[in-house]
């Protein structure tokens, strides 16, 4: 343990070094991230003029990636997958996009030691990882099946043995979906700018401190707990420098310029990558950071502007790289192997000043540069006070390439304060200092007919929730009936979605803990527990139907409800009709107040979304029919949405609704996708460019927090699901809930269901 | 699941078969073996008489088995080890004695493939079961290093992955001694009855059941952990019918004779010591139980007195042959390669009635049918109330092999009722429904030198205890200024012990957690937690030269006291001296209480004893000179026996000073060690009997707790240290601190500490 006096010791000499030129006290006598970007970055409010074309090694680089994802393509998805490593963030000596390019990666650093190679990840279940395996054709080592099934438990053979009749009824029955008990939590995003800031040494240093004072008194189990857990982590970093060391680099020590900084960065976020396979692994919030850096050396005339945005367009073809091992279920839910490396930029800062620097627009310039790409999950973190300049130039790449996503930073930074993350799509984790434990969702809209059938499921015909005295009347469905009993199977669903994720964290923590992410986070940390909520605008449109139209129930044989029929008119969610829309904060409103009767592992706080990601398509097909007229099985509508079909007054409408569902009751984020047609927002680019600054101004002023943009008409997707072989089609980016997805990477059930959604051709 | 009706359907069918004959209700509904015991046994009243010699069977397979032990003891202690199976119940095929015998085993099973080998056990800690392998000259199979120390962790690392500064000091200046972490906690005894009496598919149905009703609302991590368990125990079952089927045996179903009921508790047990290494294996209270199932195959004529013999004489072998791979600092606590498979037999009812069968007898007898053996540790649950023919023939064999220990059942059965058995040397637990939790001991001797050197370590120099103000004046010593100081630091002493024993039991569930034998246990069990106290008699006659002599303290360069001169003389503990005596109370009495102010691992109950086993030796080097005359270095007294030479009394005063240390107070047993010559215990046998058993009488009435008994002089045992190679002494078996042992397999070290301990020459 280094004293106090060599600790000065030390800074004194990064004065000198790493640290010259740089501001500010705090974040020197602890670490603090967000200190040293506020004591040191240059905001800029400037246009997009000053951006540099990518350079040739950029070009020969992500030629060669492109070829290689072609490959990928035409292999059936996998390029090629490990089974006989498994990893770790020194699992593997140095690997390289090219050994012929290698010298021209500015960048540098593979999950495994070839390109787009999926790593193999027993820790999360081992049964898992060998059904990934041999779904692409390759064999599982049985070396590693002995391990992780004789000598090392799993994840998921955890949570099994533990799992009662009741849960696993209602998984099976799918009444809450999509758990993160076949694959990994994730959404845990480390601060990987520490290991630039600071360097590795002095995070280990930092661990063992925390790790000696866990308590002075006498340890909880909680405090063995997380003791146990600091080392781990201590531990992890220690893989790190060695997973380093094999590319050259020390990182033992602070980055000592640009170049270092982002190697460094990435080297944090690379380790983590290695290290888990959680379905959302974002970078987070590094632009304005490495904006300190690459502005430092400018000004010392170390680098020019080409070079900068060579520097960034070679972190991105990096995280363009990420991949993961997945399982066919796993890629039914979340389709178009997605892996959220999301990364947020812009904001404004708690001071006023916006924290949008050069670097961000960089980050929204390789979308050019290497041209449209579902990944990094950019994301603008939005504000109507944003500079003009920048707003102008993200408008106008999102209109170019629909791969932008856009949230409140107005909403959000009142609650998160000024230096958090999108962390999955679209929910915020304070940098450093949060982590969230991801919990799926919970089908509302299937709840709503547990409620009318006293908890026996429309499907399956077996008793799933409690048999509460089911509807039996073949009258009008009563509005009041219908609430009191919707509201007491809430709780019911509530009750037992909070125990099972209550499970599922536990066997998490205590199988495949997140050490490498979580060296690079406080060891006190926050610790929010994330619901969901699928199905939302069904219930919306079902309850308004049954209030203000008459709906019959339909029943089979047995007398349970199977479908509905409905006479007369209702209004529905997304038509700024108060009416709806009421009740869909009521929906909101009142589920979270039902997960927060319950308590939540390691006291944590509980939060709920509105977001469905790809799987509203899944959950459709597990659910039966709805009284607003959504048939047996056909797709929900996706996160916040709108049913489709159920929009009749134009985008701006539409949005009005949204603008509604205070954030406050939804803290993990609620989804809007919208597709608009380009002759809708404007004649030419600048009329586009105009009007998309304006929808959003307006929209984000009124409290909304999400909004998915896609420019683009339904005839380009048809032509796309029919022609996937044409050239401009390889690239075709999309925005669906949450994320973006190369359109002929989808299922033709998901382009389809992308098809049917509603497309803007009026304001 | 079987419904009611399935449950109640095969009940009828066992009334026919297994249970045929058997009385009673609450233990056909429950796992009861204690109401089983109570509604069928027969209590016996009379002599050894009855008694038969060994068959040839047993005479040849004993024969066998002591040339394997003559090979071991030539071989260095180990005959044979596995480096290349990890130890489980079902990791071997089946195994005998001598495959040229195989038939006249009556019980069969082995801990590995062969006799004596021992197992590879590494979940306690891989360097550990690396280095035992390294000893003995064995190569470490490094698949194993691979997959403990990169894939899965071991309960030694978590445990220093969590140790503090504090704790890590403590251990290595030994005020805290012997902790189970460096080696498995063992003291927990499954109810290996259980296996004979209902069969493991019962079993197994009734741990489904806890499963699904560990809570009926949400889970609490308590309640998760408790649920993953339960899983891990259901799948121990399945493991032991696997080891069975493997000899021929089908257990699934109960036993319908008295040789399946022996075999299958044995099998019970053997599942525990294939998958634990603890340092006290033990069988438990097997006797009565047994006995029921003989009785009913006598009565039936199915079996005659031979035959019932050679069948304990079987069982009996099988528990002498018990063995685990150990590491040289293990062997120096625990000396003579001890394994507690402690056997309790005898004891009172709570109706009134003794609860000593025939089997108790023929369990006796296997000492004069195989000789005199260290184990099973044979433990008479004593009263004064035993039937004196059962009194007469056990002390008989007591003075006859020095192989027995007594502890009073009057005082135990009031707190742990008349189903308990002792889990180790003094420890009682209930059969089934309780587990122990073991935590060595707290050095209260260098306790004291820490209050009077302010923390500081009289032996290392350094600050180990907190830096509370030291004594510096060169006065003599005064009393109440050492008893306020002694009274703070025991205060942190219990703290700091309490602590460290929460993070061990937290390692050891988490990573080393005892499944076969909790299998055999009720799912929601009593847990208590054992601390132990190591120095007692030095503190209490230490505090009586203080209080009652003049004890000056002699200080080195630095002013730490390092010495003390005493002038006068003063009362000591072992002369039924109240002055001496009442500090004893009052030490123990403290200590507890102050253990007590700190909350112990999942709620568990503490308490202590004054126990330290052969481990008095390591714990003397390591404690410096004391106010009481003895010299730094060297050995502690045993247990709570007065220390040596203090007795000037006799034996009778000696134990009298025994008796005043409430039971209550020590609920973890309270050791003492006697040796006396043969002459004075009588000149001819029967006086002999006579005069222990009135001994006995007489100590347990007066409320004492336990007594190792042996007889023989000094002589016998110097004759042994310098011959050890003559026949008489292959199998010379002393009785010390808990357990009994060869006396030729102690150290010189340990020999030496045993002769020149009181030899009582009169009584």
């Amino acid at each position: 343990m280094g004293t106090a006096t060599n600790e000065l010791k030390k800074m004194n000499n990064l004065e000198k070094s790493a640290w010259d030129g740089f501001k500010g006290h705090l974040w020197k006598t602890e670490i603090n991230t967000r200190d040293f970007i506020q004591a040191n970055y240059t905001p800029y409010e400037g246009d997009a003029s000053f951006l540099a074309d990518p350079t040739d090694a950029t070009d020969k680089l992500w030629g060669r990636l492109q070829q290689l994802q072609k490959q990928e393509r035409e292999n059936g998805g996998v390029l090629d997958m490990e089974a006989d490593v498994v990893s770790a963030a020194n699992a593997y000596g140095a690997g390289y996009i090219d050994e012929a390019l290698k010298d021209k990666e500015t960048v540098v650093g593979l999950q495994t030691d070839k390109p787009l190679k999926r790593a193999f990840m027993p820790y999360g279940g081992i049964k898992m990882a060998e059904e990934s395996l041999k779904s692409y054709g390759y064999t599982p080592n049985p070396k590693y099946t002995e391990i992780f099934t004789k000598y090392h438990k799993t994840h998921n053979q955890g949570v099994f043995d533990v799992y009662t009749p009741e849960i696993r009824a209602a998984r099976r029955n799918k009444i809450i979906t999509g758990l993160p008990d076949t694959y990994g939590r994730g959404r845990i995003v480390g601060d990987y700018r520490r290991v630039a800031l600071y360097g590795i040494d002095y995070l280990m240093e930092q661990k063992f401190h925390d790790h000696e004072n866990v308590t002075h008194g006498q340890f909880s189990d909680e405090d063995i707990r997380l003791s146990e857990e600091i080392t781990d982590q201590y531990n992890a970093l220690k893989r790190m420098k060695e997973m380093a060391a094999a590319y050259g680099y020390d990182i033992s020590r602070p980055a000592e310029n640009a170049k270092e900084a982002v190697q460094w960065t990435y080297f944090g976020y690379l380790a983590a990558i290695k290290e888990q396979n959680g379905a959302a692994m974002s970078i987070g919030r590094v632009s304005t950071f490495l904006d300190v850096y690459i502005q430092r050396d400018i000004e010392r005339g170390l680098m020019n502007e080409d070079q900068a945005q060579e520097l960034i367009d070679h972190l991105v073809m990096k995280l363009r790289m990420v991949k993961f091992a997945r399982i066919p279920s796993y890629n039914e839910l979340f389709s178009g192997d997605p892996v959220w490396a999301t990364l947020s930029i812009a904001g404004m800062g708690m001071d006023g000043r916006t924290l949008v620097t050069k670097n961000d627009f960089r980050f929204l310039h390789t979308l050019e540069n290497m041209g449209p790409s579902p990944e990094p999950n950019l994301t603008v973190l939005y504000s109507s006070r944003l500079p003009e300049g920048f707003k102008e130039y993200a408008t106008k790449v999102s209109i170019d390439t629909s791969s932008i996503q856009y949230e409140n930073d107005d909403v959000m930074r009142p609650v998160w304060l000024d230096d958090y993350a999108i962390c999955c799509c679209v929910s915020a984790t304070q940098t450093g200092k949060e982590m969230q434990f991801f919990g799926a969702r919970a089908n509302l809209a299937k709840g709503l007919l547990y409620a009318i059938n006293g908890g026996v499921d429309e499907k399956s015909k077996t008793q799933v929730g409690p048999a509460y005295q089911a509807i039996t009347s073949d009258d009008a469905l009563d509005f009041d009936e219908v609430m009191a009993k919707y509201d007491d199977m809430m709780e019911w669903l509530a009750g037992m979605y909070v125990n099972t994720l209550n499970i599922i964290h536990y066997m998490h923590d205590r199988y495949f803990y997140e050490a490498a992410e979580l060296a690079l986070m406080d060891t006190n940390l926050k610790r929010t527990f994330a619901t969901g909520i699928a199905g939302f605008s069904h219930v919306v449109d079902s309850l308004s139907a049954i209030k203000y139209a008459k709906v019959y129930p339909v029943r089979d044989e047995d007398g349970i409800v199977i479908d509905y029929r409905t006479e007369g008119e209702f209004p529905k969610y997304g038509n700024d009709d108060s009416r709806a829309d009421d009740l869909a904060v009521w929906l909101l409103k009142t589920f979270m107040e039902k997960l927060e009767h319950y308590k939540t592992y390691r006291d944590s706080e509980p939060t709920t979304s509105i977001l469905t990601i790809t799987s509203n398509v899944v959950y459709g097909k597990a659910t039966g029919a709805l009284p607003d007229g959504r048939a047996a099985g056909e797709p929900l509508a996706p996160g916040a949405n709108p049913s489709y079909g159920a929009e009749q007054h134009g985008l701006l409408a539409s949005l009005n609704s949204l603008t509604k569902l205070p954030y406050e009751y939804a803290l993990d984020g609620i989804s809007n996708t919208q597709s608009i047609n380009p002759d809708a927002l404007g004649h030419d680019e600048e009329e586009r460019i105009t009007n998309l600054t304006s929808v959003l101004d307006g929209y984000f002023d009124q409290g909304a927090h999400h909004l998915n943009v896609n420019v683009f008409g339904k005839e380009k997707l048809v032509d796309a699901m029919e022609h996937p072989e044409k050239e401009e089609y390889a690239n075709f980016t999309i925005r669906v809930s949450g994320y973006a997805v190369k359109f002929i990477d989808l299922t033709r059930e998901q382009q389809m269901d992308v098809i049917s959604r509603t497309f803007h051709a009026k304001m």
